[in-house]
C-alpha cells in the first residue's frame, strides 16, 4: 500500500491500565459486569428478560449425546425478526431453543470480556467458571465442527440456508473473537480449537468451488474475526475465507436472492442496503443500512486492506469513514439515525429525540477507527475513538454497572418515551438486560480490552493515540523501554510521559494532538528531533530516563453543527476536551426546550458528584424563555422574553443516573 | 339542557352557494371528483390502486341469487390490518371480496356526495348512474336486511363477531348517511329502505336484551348516522340504537374482550384508547386514539346530547372539544399527531414533519363543530370549521381535483419522505387514489354539503357562521325572507348581507365575529337592536329590504404556539384571516430551515397564480442563515450570520401543486 505506515496494536499482556477513569471502569467490568452477565447468561437475573444462552448450549450438547442412539431429533420452528417462536404444541419445552437466533454470541462476548479481565487480573475462580462454560459450549459442537445451537437444536438440515437473516456466521465471528482472546489470556486452546473447527466447517461449505455456497454473512463480523484468527494461527485458509466473504459481498446476482427467507421474514429485508450487500464493497461510497453491521464490515475491510495491501479496499474504507464522520455521526459519536433497521439515515439526518445511536455501533466505530490507525496513523481516527470512549461507551452503562442503554438519544422527554410509540425504542432510563443483549457484553469486552486502543507500534516507533494512564513495555533493538503515561483525561489535559530504557536508545514516540485542542505545551524535548504530521507530534531521540510533560489546553467549546443538520439549526452543544455535555432536568428543571444559551456565556467548572461519580460539571448564565400569558394554543406573536437562569451541564455519559427526567445535548443559542 | 339555544342547520334545498371560492370547489366535485371517483369505485383509474368497491357489491349480489339454489357458499379468509388477504389457492378469484373490510363505505360516501350535487344541480344522467349503482348495492342485501359485502361474500356465520376491527357498523353508518342524503335529494327511498332494513337487522342483534350482543362500533359513525336516520324517519328505534351504542361504549367488562380478533389482528389493538372505548363516554376527558374515530364519536355524542337534552353528555363533548382545540390541534386545523394508530398524540405533542393530520379527521372536526354549534352558538366552534375549510379541506385535494392528501404535514423535506421510513406516511405530493380511500370521497361529500355549515336557525333567528357567498330563504311567521350573503372570503373581509321580506317582519340575524378579527365595521344597523354575545353580533329589527355591509379587517397575523409545543419553539406561523400560510421551495429555494422571519416584518400582499388558482401570496423581508465555512460536521460556534432575503408565503392549501419541493408552516423568528 503506497505511502502508508503500518503499525500494530499492543498485546494486552504488555500493558497495564493505571488510569483513574478507565481503571475504575475495568474494575467495574471485572467486579460487577462480568459476574452479572454470567448470571444473565444463565437466566438468573430477577425481573430481567432471560437470555437462554447457556440453556441453549446445554440442550444442544444433550442432543449430541442422544444422537448416538437416535438421529431424527428435528423440530419445526420459525422465526419472527430473528426471534425463535414455537408453535402452540408445547412438546418438550426444556429441550427447546429459546431467544434470538444469535443468542450463542452472548457467551462468546462474555468469554472475550473474561479473557481480557484474566489477562490483567489473574483470577482462578473466574477462570474455572469460564473453563466450565467452555466445556458446555464445546460439548454442543457437531462432529464436523458445526457450532450454532439454533440449528443444532432445531434442524441441522436447514443450516446455512438463510445466511441473510440467521446468524450462523455472526456467531462464528464472535466465537473466534472470544476464543482467540481466551487463548491469548490463558494459553488454553480448547475453545480456540473449537472455533477453528467451526471455521473449517464453514470453509468446507462456502467458497468459490463449484459445489460450495457462494454466500457471505448477513450480519458481518466473521470477516474481522477471521483476520484475527489468521494472525494468531498463521493459517492462510482463515485469511482466504475472510477475504472470500469480503470479495463476494454484493456481487450480482445477489446470493441472498437464492435463499429461502420464509414468508414472515420478508418484511425485515429492507433491501440489501440493510446488509451492506447492495454493491461490491469496493464500489460502496455511502455508509448505509444497519449501523453495527456496517462498521463491523468496514472493520473487516480495513483488516484485509492492511493484510493484503489492497489500495482499492483501503480507499473504500476511507470513503465510508468520511461519509460517517462528516455526514452521519452524532456529536456524541453515536451512529445510526433511525431505529427502522437500526440504520444510518440519509446524510445530515440526525434527529436528536428519535436517534438510534446504538451502543454496539459506537463500539464498532472503535474497531473501525483502530484498524484505520493501524493502516495509517492519522489523528482523526483516534479523535473518533476518544469521542466514543468518553461519551457513548461509558454512557451505555449505568454508573453502577448493572443497567444499560441500547439506544443513546441526544434529547429525551420521558413523557414522549412513554406515550409516543414513535419513540418506543428510546428509553429514559437504563434497562437491566435485553432479550437482544448485544450491547452489555459488547461493552464489557470493549472496556476490558481498552489497553489495545491506547498505543500502536512499529519496530522503532510508538504512537500514543489515547491519553489513558498506562504502563507498557517495548522491546527495542538493544534495550527495553518502560513507558508510563500519566493522564488527567478527561477532566484535565495534563499528561506526563515517563520513558526509561536500560541503556539509551533512539526511537520515536508519536503523540497525538487531539482535534479539540487548540493550544498545547510540551516540556522535555531537549535533544529531540520533532516533527508534526497528520495530527501527531513525532519525537525522536535517544531515550534513557526522561519525562515529557504535556498540557493540552482543555477549554469549554461551544459547537455548531453543519447547517444541513436540520435538527440542530439555531442550537449549540457544549464540549470540554473529549467530553460532550448535556442539560438534565435534575439540574435545570423541566422543559429544557425553553432554555437558551448566551452567546457570550462564561463557563465555570464545578466538581460534582453524580451517583457517586465525581465529574466536572459546567455552569453558565443563560436564559429561560418566559411563558406568554396565552389562553389559546396559538396566539399573536410577541417578541419572546427570557429570564436569566443558570444552566448546568453534566457529562453526557452520566445522564439518567439520578432517576428519570428530561435531557438534551443541543440547546438553543 | 340548561341555558342553551338549540338551532338547526338549513336543508341544502333552501340554500344556493354563490361564493367564488366554494362554488368553484363544488363544481370541481361535480365535474371532476364525482365522475373520477365513480371510475375509481369501478377500478377504472389507470395507475391507481383498485378500490374493488362495486366489484364486491356485484359479487355479493350474485351470491344472493345463487343461494336460492345452493346455500354453502362460504369461503375461508383472514385479514391483516383490515385488508382482506387470501390463501394461496386461487379458487374463483372473480368471486372474491377484495380490499379493506370497509370497502363498501366508498360507495356510501360517493352516493352521499352525488346526492348533495343533485340537490344543487339536478342532472338526470348522474341520477341514472346513481340509481343503477343503488340497484347493484340493494341486490347484495340479505333477506334479513344484513348488508356488508365482506361477510356476505366470505362467511355469513362470522358476521358481528369482530366489531372491534371489522367495519360492519361503520359501513352501516355511511350507508345511512348516503341513503338519507339521496332520499332528501331525489325523494327516492330505495336506498333509504335498504339502510333502514340494515339498521333493523343490527337492532335485532344488538341491544340490552339478554340474547342480544352488548356491542358497539369499533369505528364510530353509526351513532351520528342513526341520529340523522331518526330525525328523517321519526322512528325512535333508530334513536334508541344510536343511544345504546353511546351508552354502552367503554363499560366494563369490555365487550371487545369477548370477541375473537384472530392472532394476526392482535397487534392493531393498541388498547381500547385507540377506539375511544377505554372508558364510558361521559367519563372521557382526553381526546385519544384514532383521530377520525374520535371526532366521529364526539359528533354522535353531540347529536344525542342535543336530542336527549343530556347535560352530562354535553359536558363530555365540551371537555373533549377543549382538549383537542387547546392541546392537540395543528394551526392548520389538522388533528392526529402520530401516524401510529392514526392517532392523537399526547398534549402539546404536535410534530410538524411527522404529523398525521388526516384529511378525514379534519372533516370529522367539521361534523363535531357544527353539532356543538347546533347545541350552543358559540363562535369558537365556527372558527374551527372555518380553519378546517380554508386549510386542510381544500388542501386535501389537488387544485385539479384528481389527487389527494391523506396526511397533511406542516413541514416537508422530500428527501426525508423518500429515504426516511419514519416518514413513509408523509407524501410530498398528492396521490391519485388510496387503497384505503376514505379521504377523497369524504372530501367530496363535505364540499358537496358545505351549504349546511353556513347557517343554523331557530324560528326567529338565523345565525351566519361562515361568510360563504350564498342565498337562502327563511319562512317567517308571516313573511318569507330572502337572505343573500356576498363575501370576499378568504381573500378579503368584505361581506354584504341582503335581506328582503315580502312584508317587514321582526327577527334576528346573528353574525359571527371571526376569532382572528381584531377590528370590524358594520353599516346598516339603523333601527336595529344589537347585542354581542358568545362571539356573535345579534341584530334584531323589522327587516324589509336591507343591506348590511360588514368589513372584518383581515390583517396578516404572525402567530406563536404555546411554549409547551416543543416543535414550534422559536418559530412562528403566518395567517391572514382564516388562511394559514406556508413557505414553499418553489418560491424560497431549498433548505427552508435556514430561513428566519424578521420580528418587524412588513408584509406585502401579492396576487399570484398557482396551478391556475388565483390566490393572495404574502411577501416580507426576512433572513437566510449564511452557511459557515466549516469543513467538519461540528465546529466552534460563531455568532450566526444571516443575509437578507425576501420570503414568500403561499396559502397552505395550495402547496404541492407545482411539483415536489420543501414546505414549512412554522418558520424561525
Amino acid at each position: 500500500m503506497s505511502g502508508n505506515i503500518l503499525s500494530n496494536p499492543i498485546d494486552l499482556k504488555r500493558i497495564r491500565i493505571t488510569d483513574a477513569f478507565w481503571k475504575k471502569e475495568i474494575e467495574l467490568v471485572r467486579d460487577t459486569v462480568v459476574p452479572y452477565q454470567w448470571e444473565a447468561l444463565n437466566d438468573r437475573v430477577p425481573d430481567a428478560q432471560p437470555s437462554y444462552c447457556m440453556h441453549n448450549f446445554k440442550v444442544a450438547g444433550n442432543i449430541n449425546r442422544k444422537e448416538e442412539q437416535e438421529t431424527d431429533y428435528v423440530r419445526p420452528v420459525y422465526t419472527v425478526n430473528g426471534f425463535c417462536v414455537w408453535p402452540d404444541d408445547p412438546g418438550k419445552p426444556e429441550e427447546r431453543f429459546y431467544g434470538f437466533v444469535f443468542q450463542d454470541s452472548d457467551f462468546a462476548k462474555w468469554i472475550e470480556a473474561v479473557a481480557y479481565i484474566l489477562q490483567q487480573y489473574p483470577d482462578q475462580k473466574l477462570e474455572k467458571v469460564a473453563d466450565e462454560a467452555i466445556d458446555i459450549v464445546c460439548k454442543a459442537q457437531q462432529p464436523d465442527g458445526y457450532l450454532d445451537t439454533f440449528y443444532i437444536i432445531n434442524d441441522m438440515s436447514k443450516r446455512f440456508t438463510n445466511l441473510r437473516d440467521h446468524h450462523e456466521l455472526y456467531c462464528l465471528g464472535h466465537l473466534i473473537e472470544g476464543a482467540v482472546a481466551y487463548y491469548e489470556a490463558t494459553g488454553k486452546d480448547r475453545l480456540l480449537q473449537a472455533a477453528c473447527r467451526y471455521a473449517d466447517c464453514v470453509a468446507e461449505y462456502m467458497g468459490s468451488g463449484t459445489h460450495q455456497l457462494h454466500g457471505y454473512p448477513g450480519h458481518e463480523i466473521a470477516e474481522m474475526a477471521l483476520a484475527r484468527l489468521y494472525e494468531v494461527t498463521g493459517q492462510e485458509k482463515y485469511r482466504d475465507l475472510g477475504l472470500y466473504f469480503i470479495n463476494e459481498r454484493g456481487k450480482r446476482p445477489y446470493y441472498f436472492d437464492g435463499e429461502d427467507h420464509g414468508a414472515i421474514d420478508q418484511s425485515v429485508a429492507l433491501r440489501y442496503h440493510y446488509h451492506q450487500a447492495h454493491l461490491p464493497v469496493r464500489e460502496q461510497t455511502e455508509a448505509v443500512g444497519h449501523a453495527v453491521r456496517a462498521v463491523y464490515l468496514y472493520s473487516g475491510m480495513a483488516d484485509f486492506a492492511r493484510l493484503t495491501q489492497d489500495d482499492s479496499l483501503k480507499a473504500a474504507c476511507e470513503r465510508l469513514w468520511e461519509d460517517i464522520v462528516q455526514r452521519k455521526m452524532y456529536i456524541t459519536g453515536g451512529i445510526g439515525g433511525t431505529h427502522i433497521g437500526e440504520s444510518f439515515s440519509f446524510a445530515y439526518d440526525l434527529p436528536n429525540d428519535t436517534a438510534y445511536a446504538e451502543t454496539c455501533a459506537s463500539i464498532g466505530m472503535m474497531f473501525f477507527a483502530r484498524r484505520m490507525l493501524e493502516m495509517n496513523p492519522v489523528s482523526q481516527y483516534a479523535d473518533v475513538m476518544e469521542r466514543e470512549l468518553y461519551n457513548i461507551v461509558p454512557g451505555g452503562m449505568g454508573l453502577e454497572g448493572t443497567s444499560f442503554f441500547y439506544v443513546n438519544p441526544l434529547e429525551v422527554v420521558p413523557e414522549a418515551c412513554h406515550k409516543d410509540e414513535r419513540k418506543a425504542h428510546v428509553k429514559p432510563v437504563r434497562q437491566k438486560w435485553f432479550g437482544c443483549a448485544c450491547c452489555p457484553p459488547n461493552l464489557a469486552r470493549l472496556i476490558g480490552s481498552i489497553g489495545t486502543y491506547v498505543f500502536t507500534e512499529t519496530k522503532d516507533t510508538v504512537w500514543v493515540h489515547l491519553y489513558i494512564g498506562s504502563h507498557m513495555e517495548k522491546q527495542l533493538r538493544i534495550s527495553t523501554a518502560q513507558i508510563d503515561v500519566e493522564s488527567g483525561f478527561p477532566w484535565d489535559g495534563h499528561v506526563k510521559l515517563h520513558v526509561a530504557c536500560d541503556t539509551a536508545e533512539t526511537f520515536t514516540i508519536a503523540l497525538r494532538i487531539p482535534g479539540w485542542c487548540r493550544t498545547y505545551r510540551i516540556k522535555g524535548l531537549e535533544n529531540a528531533v520533532t516533527e508534526e504530521k497528520n495530527g501527531y507530534l513525532y519525537i525522536t531521540k535517544a531515550w534513557k530516563s526522561e519525562c515529557l510533560e504535556l498540557e493540552f489546553l482543555m477549554e469549554v467549546q461551544v459547537l455548531d453543527a453543519d447547517a444541513r443538520v436540520r435538527e440542530d439549526i439555531g442550537k449549540a452543544a457544549v464540549m470540554r476536551g473529549p467530553v460532550v455535555y448535556c442539560l438534565e432536568e435534575a439540574d435545570n428543571g423541566k422543559e429544557l426546550h425553553l432554555l437558551k444559551m448566551d452567546e457570550d456565556a462564561v463557563f465555570e467548572m464545578e466538581q460534582k458528584e453524580i451517583a457517586g461519580e465525581s465529574v466536572i460539571a459546567l455552569r453558565a448564565e443563560g436564559w429561560r424563555q418566559k411563558k406568554a400569558q396565552n389562553t389559546t394554543l396559538y396566539y399573536p406573536h410577541r417578541r419572546t422574553e427570557y429570564e436569566r437562569t443558570t444552566l448546568t451541564w453534566i457529562p453526557y455519559y452520566t445522564w439518567a443516573n439520578r432517576g428519570e427526567g428530561e435531557m438534551q445535548v443541543w440547546t438553543r443559542i
